[in-house]
């Protein structure tokens, strides 16, 4: 059983709260815990065993301060609706952990901008609806993805390399729970073709960054970056040929540990428990 | 103020310890905890400000299973000896750090069994020992060693590139409290020439390994590893010096985790809360 | 055009090589060059455009010491079979490279000791053979490979998490053409079970290597090794899944190597330009 | 015997130019060659040994394009002043190497705007000026550091920590002669206080960037570049320890690739054959 809390520091939390949980003869497998001094704000995951935690959030609820989020035993199997443009790689990576139970999610459906992809979903028995971009308006646009993501009321989004930026309208509906993978080493590089941008300046490494949608472009809460090295023999292409490499990886990581529960999201930062 | 315990592992050891804690006053800044489930065993280190610890250790004793090691308070400034050989760079990286005041440390004396790194000790006022290891038997060069050591009482012996096998008898004296960086990637090339052995094998990578030293050879408890990429290009000198470039580094990790209690020895394992 | 030579060092190869080439109006876009010294052999790898290579091979031969190894525009897309037992992620990474046109070969077709992934073959319209391994002899087993291996005439045998070890007889028939990736980092943990050695050993970087299968268990030369840092917080279980990520992408970055002709093969070590 | 060579590409100039060695009795021990599609320029660096290089570069300029750039046996032990502010742990890094013989080059002196590092400097017996930037005017500044400059005749000067913007008219006079280490990494956190710029976005990674001086701020040609991973734990002065010790490890590696002249600047970008 996870246990996840995010509230205002004060004296004596981490006491409190075990001794609640000892009360329920709830086991403390692992815990992590984070206090930001600056923000005054206590972060703490728990991992506890046998037990019985009925009217647990209850009885945390009294002894914590005011405003505390709690959440025992998150849903342990989220739902993800994914959004592809024509890159295959970062999808086909979670169709396979998704096929094989490894993703730590279910994905509920696929959906394509352009049609590129939906012979692989199709070989994995994964729906995919394919909504073009060019609608009468972006809102038009907007729309049809709701009306297909409402249908399976998914936990998180995840922009697999969805090369369309998506409106604050759109991106308010799901706070916090859009997930992208962005295709440099943020900040550095913002908005379009960032390995053209990588070129041009000569790096010696590229990097990728999954990260929470806010309505800043590329400015959400990082929850994960990955760099590899490059060099002068690199074309722009080899670039990306590169990035690519990193960007499924770093995805990857990000979703595991979301869906672990091991992501507070605070301000434009993220606690991460890895 | 920082508190380290390790103990049996048993149901409301947390909820215990942040009671006494919240009892004395005791904020807990930060926290971090292991539980090894095989082994049974609890660890935690506890980083707490303000309040007041006059009879902190006996009641925390009370509470906790019989047998717990528990410190509050632990010398915040360790005293260190370090023994090298002939190679510069690990001693250098150290007495760089400790004249600036970065080591979380303080080192003593320097002992070399060969006179070459006289001068550089000399430079920084750090008092050298030239004890050749060319006596009549290994046991009166150790007792040299150990009648310089006892003059300083230190809590750790560093071997910063010490090239000679310390006895049995001598080890036990300074139980997990020497620490060694060995120039490989352990567990591959235990022993003589380790770079040689991988030059040898055409290894991709070589790595470097900073470790409390037991009485097997090369087979203390692990405290940190680094390794670096190597190619078809690196002659065996080549792999000895881009790993000198880890060594030191790795080496300075593993000092500054253990000078800040960061470090839990168990059986030939480490608990290391980085 | 690809040309790849390897041979006995001798003052003035590079020119009278690259002398031949301007003869043939062969530009030379990219070179890599590497002369082992101690064992006296020269490797080039020449990416050339343009040109006319009419008779090309036989006049370098001319101008080559005696036993030259000259290669001239080698097969572009080699064809590779792959063998499999239970584990998916090296198997599903190269099918997906496979499918989309980006793993530079061809995969002829799947063999597994196990049935467990001929779902995910099929998937993909890739023949898989089943054949187990409890035979009457291991000699009957391999027999039974090589039927199949021998109707694709593959350039490659690709053991992608094979978790039988292949008789001297069987690895004769292919020198230097069985690519293995092994769980560990080499040579650290050979045969059984690496992530539980590595386990025991309490490590903290586990790593994966590539390699080419000789007749010495976990002794062919080395192509491309990764390492993944772990701490005590990994359960062996834990270890073997980290392993897993970089077991399918360092195995995928030997396979590019080889099939992009980079690698050169000598006495039990590689030259790979990279 | 180093040679190296930057010129307009052409057909046959890899032919031309080892034929000419050969003639030399000039045996190429390695050659690392690159072409700039793009921008159609041929870089190569050749180790050549025995044979005699007079008249050589004479020769070589007949039968290279116009405008060749073309050096044999550079200097092989380059001339540097280090300018620093009051960081130590690059400078001491320098030191160190240049103490053991292992920097590549000779460090001639050390000026600083604070008098902070004069003890360490004096401990190595290297000339050490002190010269504060509150001068008169940023001209005078510039200028009394130029008198010391030129009494010493440097090949580069090196930045170590040096935390004042030079002049455009300073740096016009060492092109692509002076090497900075920024601690960030570039382009991300551009200018002032990128570590607290990195703390307030929340990155997971943090870097150092050597590049060559050029008049646009942070713009130059890139050398090297690393990173280190950070997390929530960090402050912003814990992301400058972090910091710290990966900006003397990329710093120094940088300097020995320009040492060893592996690296050619042409436009804002650099070819380093490593």
């Amino acid at each position: 059983m996870i246990i996840v809390i995010q509230c205002k520091d004060q004296v004596g939390l981490v006491g409190s709260i075990s001794t609640i949980l000892a009360k329920h003869q709830l086991n403390i497998v692992s815990m992590r815990e984070h206090v930001d001094k600056a923000e005054n704000i206590f972060f703490v995951r728990l991992q506890v065993e046998d037990g019985d935690d009925t009217g647990l959030e209850a009885t945390l609820k009294e002894v914590l301060p005011e405003g505390a989020t709690i959440s025992v035993n998150p849903i342990p199997h989220k739902k993800v609706v994914v959004l592809v443009t024509k890159e295959y790689h970062c999808l086909a990576d979670i169709l396979i952990r998704n096929f094989f139970n490894t993703l730590g999610a279910s994905v509920q459906c696929v959906i394509g901008n352009h049609a590129t992809l939906q012979d692989i979903c199709q070989r994995f028995d994964m729906p995919f609806y394919h909504i073009p971009h060019e609608q009468p308006s972006k809102a038009e646009f907007e729309q049809k993805l709701t009306d297909v993501i409402d249908q399976y009321s998914p936990d998180y989004l995840v922009l697999a390399k969805f090369m369309r930026i998506l409106s604050p309208g759109f991106v308010t509906k799901f706070p916090m729970r859009v997930i992208n993978i962005h295709h440099s080493f943020l900040p550095a590089f913002i908005g379009a073709n960032p390995y053209r941008q990588a070129f041009e300046r000569g790096v010696k490494l590229i990097g990728a960054t999954a990260h929470f949608v806010s309505n800043e472009l590329d400015e959400g809460p990082i929850i994960a970056q990955q760099i590899i090295p490059v060099n002068h023999s690199f074309t722009a292409t080899d670039m990306v040929k590169a990035g690519q490499e990193i960007e499924s990886s770093v995805l990857a990581n990000a979703l595991k540990l979301v869906f672990e529960d091991r992501v507070f999201v605070y301000g434009n930062k993220t606690v991460v428990f890895s």
